[in-house]
């Protein structure tokens, strides 16, 4: 049986393996030290729920649970344990505490499923330290190199290479670390770290894909002139067209419904930036993400049409650096319908939305039939000391993943 | 009879007084060394004009041309001598060497004018030194406090009062440089700083009147949420907010032609400011400007009303603070009327229009008839070492300074 007590108290263990001061929230840096007491004792708990642990290259522990046919595809599922700086207990850990009490509970229960069952601990999934995300699962997925990690630094020019040998890992065999066994499916699940949740009201989302970001650097080369002494019909003000093209970011976004598109611009630098002075030279950051590579890519183009054609009529000409622009990872209709039909099964309020912060499982839509499930968090506070989720939507969410991987391991499901 | 070549020649002497290095323009604070190298040298001008020249308790200079009646209301004019740091060689310095070339014009013509002349040398008229403006004209008009003197300071921390007296000047008899002679008119000429007339192919601008800025600084509190993971519909954007009323000062400034207004948003931070959060704290610096006290509170109350009702539907709510809201100087219709004449008379392309920026003139419009002069500045740039200005603009200007003060000097006219 799933259990409220023991969860509770694994969040609180972890708390305080990490928190002597709880002000300031969690900091739990890939490889630091706390990131290592914490992973001994997720470790310790896989062990204790029967599990077969082994670490590859990269760190990531992969726990397995034998199936009653160990040739079928296994079903994965789990999440990460590191955090950002001044984070919360909540990202990662509910996803890994989850998984580890659907083993536990198995266990307890004496289930055996079909197919074997791999729970899953990946290695810093947060930027924070070495500048890039979700590093286990590129790792898995033989999508990180030597060169890469030698690449990678922290804040202290510890590469990520020394960071692994530290740990006593293997650096110089990361292309081991790739995961090349078949998998059924893979689940995770995380708080939601948005307001949507809560503002409808739901106990559980079921994702329906991983947006990834669009971003585009706007530099608007208006003229500087004194605001006192040049009339209106000759200014070419720097800000004006950016309070355009930021407005439009907002209306093409909005335009997009079906899937959805968020939009925003959330850098701003002008120069002179004098009270007395017209702004001239003026820089925007535009970051754009849907689910759908074509609505948001659709998006884009007319945002940028625009801003072409606002610049030329304010005589404030543009040029337009393209930071990245990620591919989305889509989520089948079938999961989505079959972890519906699980929530509805059970009278649980839940809907569908997409992700628009990216996750480990968004490395696996091409591997295998990916299922995401979020819980709300308070206020959709996240990356924060105040990040907080109840107890009870983690239970619940750790029955509902019970379900899908016992659904899931039958060899006689298909999805 | 007014001389191009020595005004060429005076021009570049000062140029000579205050830059070895001319690359980096002219810097010439209020009582520094190259200050009062600038003002010894005008000083000489002035004796060699013929001029009595005596200094006030604050150091500017009013020097005296006799009439043919001492006892008429004099006609004064004149500018300054100070920079702001790297500036040009024009602001202020085109004002005060064209009316000592009308003095020194006047006394090779053995003409006597029917009242007295005053050419006077305002100091301080730039901020840059003690962040107060027109401090020259301010003590001749009674408007400056010993208290004052010791409350404004330069970056170094020097006291206003403390630069008077490394100057031999008399800081504790401020009063004294009160100005009290009746007035019949004062002049002043002076580059544009804007790019009107050079758009407009005009060779002289009569100023309608001196604007006074109202400012005001919005903080739109808006919320930061994840980029990625908050809908369009649960946003509170501030830098959208931001961005409407960045059009909406514009729009209205627009919206008012006679007399002009002119709205800018000047300065613009936010918080947290990076790609993937939306901006919660968002602050304006709006400046609006007009010579009608009127139309730019008009301007100002429909800002802040549209202001205020953007931030209330977007649920980001506004603090306002209201820095300042100066008193245009009105110019009257009569002294436009004659020195628009004058222009006809003489088949020079002339325009009327108002000055955005402040002068010394804009104190002595509540004390006599006040007339303003511009000339053309190249691609209107000001308080810049690219300030420039044609010596026949400035040739020309000196010349209908002459007639203007000739006319109003007579006693038989009346404005």
């Amino acid at each position: 049986m799933i259990s409220e007590s023991r969860l509770q108290e694994r969040f609180a263990h972890i708390l305080s393996l990490t928190t002597p001061d709880s002000g300031a929230g969690i900091t739990r840096l890939a490889f630091t030290e706390s990131d290592w007491a914490c992973r001994s004792y997720l470790l310790s708990l896989m062990k204790d729920a029967g599990l077969s642990c082994r670490e590859d290259a990269f760190g990531n522990i992969i726990a397995h649970r034998k199936g009653k046919q160990e040739n079928l595809p296994a079903v994965m599922f789990g999440s990460h344990g590191d955090s950002v700086p001044h984070g919360g207990n909540f990202d990662g850990i509910v996803g890994i505490l989850s998984a580890i009490e659907v083993a536990k509970s198995l266990n307890e229960d004496g289930i055996q499923t079909d197919a074997p069952l791999e729970i899953v601990l990946f290695m810093c999934e947060e930027s924070s330290r070495f500048g890039a995300a979700t590093l286990g699962s590129r790792a898995m997925r033989g999508k990180l190199s030597s060169s890469d990690l030698i690449h990678l630094k922290d804040k202290n020019g510890i590469t990520l290479y020394d960071a692994l040998l530290t740990r006593g890992l293997h650096p110089e065999a990361i292309k081991s670390a790739r995961y090349d066994k078949p998998l059924k499916a893979f689940f995770e699940v995380h708080i939601e770290q948005g307001r949507v949740l809560e503002s409808m009201k739901k106990e559980i989302g079921i994702v329906t894909g991983i947006a990834a970001p669009t971003r585009i650097i706007l530099h608007i080369h208006g003229r500087a002139d004194h605001s006192g002494a040049t009339p209106m019909d000759l200014r070419a003000d720097g800000l004006c067209t950016a309070a355009e093209i930021i407005l439009a970011v907002e209306r093409e976004a909005k335009a997009h419904t079906d899937p959805p598109v968020v939009g925003t611009v959330g850098t701003i630098s002008i120069d002179p930036g004098a009270m007395n002075v017209i702004p001239g030279e003026v820089t925007i950051g535009i970051d754009i993400r849907s689910i759908s590579a074509e609505a948001k890519a659709d998006a884009a183009k007319h945002i940028e049409a625009f801003a072409q054609e606002t610049a030329a009529a304010r005589k404030t000409p543009l040029t337009i650096d393209h930071l990245g622009n990620g591919t989305p990872a889509p989520i089948s209709k079938e999961m989505v319908s079959f972890l519906s039909r699980l929530c509805q099964n059970d009278n649980i309020p839940y809907m569908t939305l997409p992700s628009g912060a990216g996750h480990d499982a968004m490395h696996w839509t091409d591997y295998t039939q990916v299922g995401m499930l979020f819980i709300p968090c308070k206020n959709g506070i996240s990356h924060n000391p105040l990040e907080s989720a109840k107890i009870k939507d983690i239970t619940r969410v750790a029955r509902l993943l019970q379900k899908a991987v016992l659904e899931a391991s039958q060899e006689s499901f298909h999805f």
